[in-house]
Parts: structure tokens; sequence; C-alpha cells
């Protein structure tokens, strides 16, 4: 981890026990600019503790090949379904076990928080393809990255961007 | 892990975002024998991810420490309060992780389960004290180990002693 960077890196996640989105932007004040997104994908078949270990796996390689100075995922939520929420509660432990063992917290934010900061007031009810669309247009990007779990990671990198530098 | 010992060791593990108990048990037969419990405490005021890191570094050093060939936890179930069930995913979703880097799958159990294979048949509603005094009797502890979570975990080891050898 760097912190004398200039143009620090975020790496924004939206952890998921199936797919978990990343995106890396870079800001110079405040403003973000796009590196690098992905996904880490996990056979849905595998016993649930292997494909923890996958995902550990993904999230500790991403980390150390993206080399992030600051790291941002949504505030957990309270999902409709319970029990796919408690499901997505290991995932992102597990998302966190490996940003901590890389000597880095990582921040979170509300899902309304993350919405306003791509869509200004007012947005927090907005759909996915709204958010998707703005990511598109901050970033400057040529096509609308796929799945939507990267158009959220890359949401909340940009969220962080906006907030880091606030008072708190 | 060893898969060839003569009365294997059973790990059971009550997960907590604050407290994590754990009962060591080795079965002869379907015969349940105490070997070893006890907890992991987490400090409550650190950032969710250093807790998520110690319980990590715990549980691994528990599993090197006791060695069981079969670890056993109680099913995911939805609390009332949905978002210390979404913390509680994270700190099982770590428990988990250890474990399968252990080489270990853990066997999964229902509350009702568990609380049935040490109160027999309609002990499903039986409070926590009792399943407590049961656990004490079955293994012949001179007394009632505490804090609840070391019986919680106690009565999940017995729960899988039961079932391992039972066609599913």
């Amino acid at each position: 981890m760097s912190t004398s960077r200039q143009q620090p890196r975020i790496l924004g996640v939206d952890p998921g026990s199936r797919i978990t989105g990343w995106g890396l932007i870079e800001v110079e004040g405040s403003e973000p600019r796009w590196l690098d997104h992905g996904v880490i994908r996990l056979h849905q078949k595998a016993p649930l503790p292997e494909r923890l270990s996958l995902l550990y796996d993904g999230m500790t390689s991403l980390l150390s090949k993206t080399e992030p100075d600051e790291v941002a995922v949504e505030e957990l939520y309270v999902a409709r379904n319970a029990r796919s929420a408690l499901i997505l509660g290991h995932a992102r432990g597990v998302i966190m076990l490996a940003c901590a063992r890389h000597g880095l917290i990582p921040e979170e934010y509300p899902a309304n928080t993350v919405k306003q900061a791509v869509l200004g007031q007012g947005g927090a009810s907005a759909t996915k393809e709204r958010v998707a669309f703005m990511v598109r247009a901050i970033l400057g990007l040529d096509e609308i990255p796929q799945p939507a779990d990267i158009t959220d990671a890359l949401a909340c990198a940009i969220c962080h961007a906006h907030k880091r530098d606030l008072p708190t």
C-alpha cells in the first residue's frame, strides 16, 4: 500500500457470492479517471467454503495486481431475501478479510450515497441501468461495462473519490 | 487432516462476530467424548475487517492446535435482527474460509437438528439452558461450560457425531 501516490488509486468492489464486480479508478483532486475493471466469478455448484476460498484467492491476487491505495464497498444492506443476504455476508466477510490482510480497511458507503454520488441529489431511487449510464458518462467509457456488478463497483469507487476529501 | 484416526475428532463451532464458541470431542462409534473447549473473543470496537482478520487467525491456530478430522457448524439462520445476521454472515464466511484452507469442509446442521440431537425428538423448542444442561450430562462434565457459545458448539459437535454414521 502506498499512501504517497499523487493520484491515489481507488478500488471499488461490489461483493457477491456468485459474481463480485470490481472497478479501479485514479483520482486527481476529486476527478475520477478509469483504469480497469472486471469480475471474480465463482462456480455456483461448489460448496460454499470452496467458493469462499476461491473468492479470497481472487481478491488477494486482484489487490496485488491493481495495488489500490484505498478500497470502497457498498455498505451492508438488508435484502428482501434474508437468506441471500446472509450468504452475501459470507462473501463480503472474506473480501474484507483479504483487504485487511493487504493492509487496507475498506470504506463503506450506503447504497443511496453511492447512487447520489453518480446521479446527484434525488437519484437514490434510480435504477441500476441509470447508474450504469452515468458511470459510463462520468468515466468517459465507450460503452457500458457488463454485468451491472462492474458499474456498481465503479459507482462505489466514484463515490469514494467524491467523499474522501470532504470533512467528515 | 487425518482421515485414518480410529476415534475421529470433531470440532463444533458456534460463529459470532464478538464471541465464537468451540468444542472438541472424539467419537467411538457414535459415542461422544469431551476433549476441550473454549472461545475466540474479538474486540468489539475494532473495525470489522480487523475483527475478521483476528477471527481468521484465531480459527487457523485453533485448527492447527486441535487437529480435527471433521468440523460441524450450525446452519445459517435468519435472525430477528437482520443487520446482526449480516454481520454474523461475515464472521461465518471467515470461519468457513479458515476451514477450507485447512482442507476441511464444515458440515452444517439446522439449529433444530442440533437441539434434537441433544434433547431428543420434541426438543426443538428448548431453551439454551436446557441444551447446556444436556451437553454437560452427555459429555459427563463437572460443570456447564460458560458462555453458552461453548455449549452450543459442543451440541453441534455431538449432533455431527450422531449423524455422521447415518445413511443420508
